[in-house]
């Protein structure tokens, strides 16, 4: 895409309420604008970004077993009664609205009870289980506080699977499963996560485990193992920093992370209230055992972008940038004999490796833009921070050659342009 | 897919209160599930074929030049404020909720307010129009009657597309442009619309514009001329059924169709009420001048549903089925001897072919279900409608053949799975 026809701008300042690194960068950036507090609108960047996080967990999702569904935000009362949390628990952060005959609704925060009941009624025998469901789809939570950016937003995006199973044992087969699954996804993100021991919330009185990414800007505690054997939420911690580890004796520590991801045995709290049952083997009928596993997908991109930036700006991993390679057209300048005759070369350039590129399948922001300086144009491109930065100037030209540079590193490699279409880049 | 390990499962009846073919049909073939009137969930099959109409529509917006964006559902009151739209026009049938504070927030119904908003902050010069920015996003509208399935819920899938230009005659182009590539769509949709003068609806004295599917479910009545020369929604037909087309003097006919898209000149309503200026060539500071151009993705998924069934089900276009091909595996029936045998060589040919076919990248709807008669699956297949059945029993295998038929055709063939790899199924 020609960056002089991308809808959004780099900006110099972000708004002054926004503290968090995350938001400061990706509004700086254009990637994402602010509506309100923990309200965003996702730019072309942004939603670019979102859409290759999403795509990655759906891969992800359906390689074990998951099959997709999208749920409605709007959901009857009745339901949340059933389960008694219209008023208590998630239910004190639950935004509601007026049904058109004057019934109260809710904007989904969660997704259990609308599926529990979907389940109970498609669901009769032990040989339709196990069933694995999932969603990306948009939540809404009363935040209390939504100062983080993308960390802890009102409105966000999330996948959350849910699982059903006809005993505990195939459960924690598949929970071990989902994990292993997690790891993969955010590894795919860049993000290394530690397997964190939380509170229960209610649904068990084992622990439930987060995702939990280290990361100045987080706002969650853990004491954690150097080496990720042993983690616990501080909430819950019954070790501190400077205790050893239970597993390999290592000194813990203490740091401030990012709750990527969470998973939940749910038990039978849902199916109990729900009446979601099944004919077992043996003929009798039994309350489904049941799951669930939630990745915030707009949290993922604050996350990462917490986790890698400099103070020029955010440094995407490779499978997230909004685009693979950021093409950039020096123009000369001052005013030396030959000039126009040089800016129409470099154009005619530019344009042939901008097309050169994509043929070869490769996403390209290439900054066209006539009246932005070679510094304007380097520093934008710091702060959008796509993998892979490649200049065409006076300079390159004059040896047949582009100039490539890492992001995340200061080499810069001069490569011919005729060569380019056999380079490499990921 | 396995059809033994899928989410839904087809149902004899639809709820009683759902009269509309498209809720009937895709709530016994397993696509949605009602939570409440005008509240659908889509389950594995219909959250398929919904995305694949999501894609075709991305596909042909970015053909034309549109950037990718995600808004909020939750909107701030001020900007509805600014355009006078809180309590009258659409207002009346938003959704409304309380912020933490105790502010009010529209549950966006359509996306006017937010983008404006943004445009207004990014565009400067009409060196940066025109601009086409898109979305395919959930809206929610207090719909008063919510009775005709998918076709009018209160929570809905859109795309919606909005044009910013600096001159009329640039909007109006990119307005002809846009009318071109909806009639793409609507025709990889398998849909034939008619392009029909509507209302203004407030914003322009000039007519916009509907793109109508003829349909006995449709909720409009047009007035249109057979050959498509003419055609005016009756709620403001100035000709009435029999008189004569203005263009071919063919005689106008009345009918139900439903509106499956919609494009709006909007003038400089948005950017007056939110300060959308631009500085033209001239130096003069401008309003900027804008189009929008709605399509209802959920609709289009109901719309299909009404044009394309018969009594046993749904006869999916081959480019939206949830699968491209339903494999049947036929076990033999009764206790002849030998049944045993027949059985587990129907199921090896089967598996084979399941996995063949997908080797061959066909996504593949798989009935291994061993509890259904032959008579349960050719029932299932002709109610969820995938276009092409292939089927292997005993006596396909006689010939060392598998049989496929079309849903849409009577017309059965024998074809030789040694062949099946080599046939072209599209």
């Amino acid at each position: 895409m020609r960056q002089s026809q991308l809808f959004s701008k780099t900006l110099k300042e972000a708004p002054k309420d926004e503290k968090s690194i995350n938001a400061q960068l990706l509004i700086r950036g254009g990637f994402i604008h602010k509506e309100m507090a923990g309200v965003y609108t996702f730019l072309p960047l942004g939603n670019r970004v979102l859409k290759k996080i999403e795509n990655i967990i759906r891969e992800e999702m359906n390689k074990i077993g998951g099959q997709e569904i999208l749920m409605p935000v709007l959901q009857p009362k009745y339901l949340w009664e059933k389960t008694d949390r219209w008023s208590k628990g998630i239910g004190k952060v639950m935004y509601k609205t007026l049904d058109i005959s004057g019934k109260e609704l809710a904007l989904g925060p969660t997704h259990e009870e609308i599926l529990t009941n979907i389940v109970s009624k498609y669901i009769k025998s032990y040989t339709d289980l196990p069933l694995y469901v999932y969603q990306i789809q948009t939540k809404f939570r009363k935040e209390p506080r939504a100062r983080s950016g993308l960390l802890r937003c009102r409105e966000f995006g999330m996948k959350d699977l849910y699982s059903f199973h006809s005993s505990k044992k195939d459960f924690k087969n598949y929970y071990k499963l989902v994990k292993k699954s997690y790891f993969k996804i955010l590894k795919r993100c860049g993000l290394q996560a530690i397997f964190t021991e939380a509170s229960g919330a209610g649904f068990t009185k084992e622990y439930t485990h987060e995702f939990q990414v280290l990361a100045k800007g987080g706002e969650d505690t853990i004491i954690y193992c150097p080496k990720a054997h042993f983690s616990q939420n501080k909430e819950i911690a019954q070790l501190k920093k400077g205790d050893r580890c239970p597993i390999c004796k290592k000194t813990l520590q203490e740091g401030k992370s990012i709750e990527v991801g969470n998973i939940f045995p749910l038990g039978t709290k849902y199916s109990q209230d729900l009446n979601a049952y099944f004919i077992d083997k043996d003929g009798k009928r039994k309350l489904i055992i049941m799951g669930c596993y939630g990745l915030g997908t707009t949290r993922l991109m604050a996350a990462i972008v917490e986790v890698y930036h400099d103070e020029k700006g955010i440094i995407w991993p490779q499978a997230l940038a909004p685009f693979q390679i950021h093409l950039i057209q020096i123009n000369p300048v001052g005013s030396r004999s030959g000039r126009q005759e040089n800016t129409k070369k470099i154009k005619r350039a530019a344009e042939k490796l901008y097309q050169d590129l994509q043929k070869n399948n490769l996403e390209v922001l290439y900054d066209d833009r006539a009246d932005k300086t070679p510094g304007e144009k380097f520093a934008d491109a710091d702060l959008i921070g796509i993998s892979y930065r490649a200049v065409v100037s006076e300079r390159t030209l004059k040896k047949n050659c582009v100039e490539i540079k890492k992001r995340s590193e200061k080499k810069i490699k001069l490569i011919k342009l005729a060569n380019i279409k056999r380079i490499n880049f990921f």
